[in-house]
């Protein structure tokens, strides 16, 4: 079940980011190429940091094999996929709340602590978009102000909290996935931003 | 002999990424960084990928001797090597498909399945420029646009279907990086480009 | 006494980098993201390269747990922390000759060469703020034309010549170190560039 609702995630993260990146006169080599790098980048960059060999899509191609035709399909249904797109972001904060959590979780069952716990499921979340906005030009770190990469850190904060807390409530993946997508949701539903007193001032 | 071969592919993409990616007043410092970062990049992610330790310049200095030397020599003597930079694009064109094809068979002779090795040949012929092209701030994804990626994917893809169909057959390797030469050899000459069915048209 | 000053070269790296990198209207996540990427990049890169596992700050969450406290901190203080700006170039030159140096040295002790440590130990004093600048759209590697790289080249080629010629001499980290950071230093005070000679001048 989680994996199949994984490779759903995994799809839904290569159509957004062929959507975000791809630019006019792209070819379909980068635009799929683009699609990919968004959907595995960011477990890839935690497994390389875990030292988890190989890596989850050598281990198990499914993975890749998704996100290649998520991204393939996406460049050529591009002019109806953006009738659905509003639906997609939803989708694709399904799949950033599942794979932060997931990760957050497999870190710690690793035997690694709680903070790097966190940091792991960041990566798995942002990473990938990350690596996509460096491949195109844009401002990777710009993310931040659209509430996506803070709605993935405070349910990694949670997730060890609540493990800590309740350590035998099955649910407590359930409860950091569904913070994670709500505040994700709300993002994508009404604009949130941080506070003024929470963005950067430099002198002159 | 396809050492040395590997050698002079490696000298090659020293020379074309200075050459490609220089600007005015850069130091050499900067140049020969550059040089170094295109002609070692790519096996470099490929060697981390699937976890091969020591990376392979650090297995055997030489690729790290050469590459320093070429992209330092670069560096004064380019107001030369101009003169031969179109016999420099077919010695670069015949790097991309040695090492794609060498880094698609050493894949599968570490037992990884087909299409994990093309991926790690692809990634090894242009990761190097990808991260040069990052590192001085051009879109690399446009790479594609210029037939550099795309006979390597093909190369990479033909290599094991011919030696799925001919196991026993010696000169599968040369008919690979034969064709990824001559379809990069014929972008150069004849200058290729995608059909306008194969770009992106983003609506708007 | 060296892991203290180690923490102190941490803290100089992520307030440097924030200051260097932050640009107005970021918000506290990217800000505090930058100076960490900043502190721990080089020294990840390094450990990914040589597979050292698991990576430093993972091994050890003191570093993590200074560049996020150092990071905020600088977020909130940076009206005041522009006053020790200078002061705090100092600092962080002492970090870039501390790093450079012990990392030069960890590799050599793994048993590496001593071109491979002299590279390590190049990678760790520089790549943070490489990755740094790439997040921000920056083209890292002007890094060079501020000599803060080259320092940090020199006193790693320095620290195994010194180690080959005087092999018990217990003064040799003393001194790389001290060469990197006089040379930074001077540039800091003097404002240092490469020669005309040596920087590139690409025809047209």
């Amino acid at each position: 079940m989680i994996y199949y609702l994984g490779l759903i995630g995994i799809a839904a993260f290569s159509i957004t980011g062929v959507i975000a990146a791809g630019k006019k006169d792209m070819d379909i080599f980068s635009i799929v190429l683009l699609g990919m790098v968004t959907a595995l980048g960011g477990g890839t960059v935690r497994d390389i940091l875990l030292d988890v060999n190989p890596v989850f899509w050598i281990a198990d191609l499914s993975y890749l094999w998704v996100s290649l035709l998520a991204s393939v399909l996406t460049f050529f249904l591009i002019r109806y996929v953006t009738h659905v797109l509003r639906l997609l972001l939803f989708v694709d904060a399904f799949g950033l709340a599942l794979f932060t959590i997931l990760a957050t979780e497999k870190t710690i069952d690793f035997g690694f602590s709680a903070p790097v716990a966190v940091l792991m499921g960041l990566i798995t979340g942002i990473a990938g978009g990350m690596i996509r906005d460096v491949l195109t030009g844009r401002m990777p770190l710009l993310l931040g102000k659209e509430f996506y990469a803070t709605p993935a850190l405070l349910g990694a904060i949670i997730f060890p909290v609540l493990s800590y807390y309740f350590p035998l409530h099955d649910l407590n993946r359930l409860y950091a996935i569904g913070i994670i997508f709500i505040i994700r949701a709300s993002a994508i539903q009404w604009g949130l931003y941080y506070p003024r007193w929470l963005t950067y001032r430099k002198r002159n």
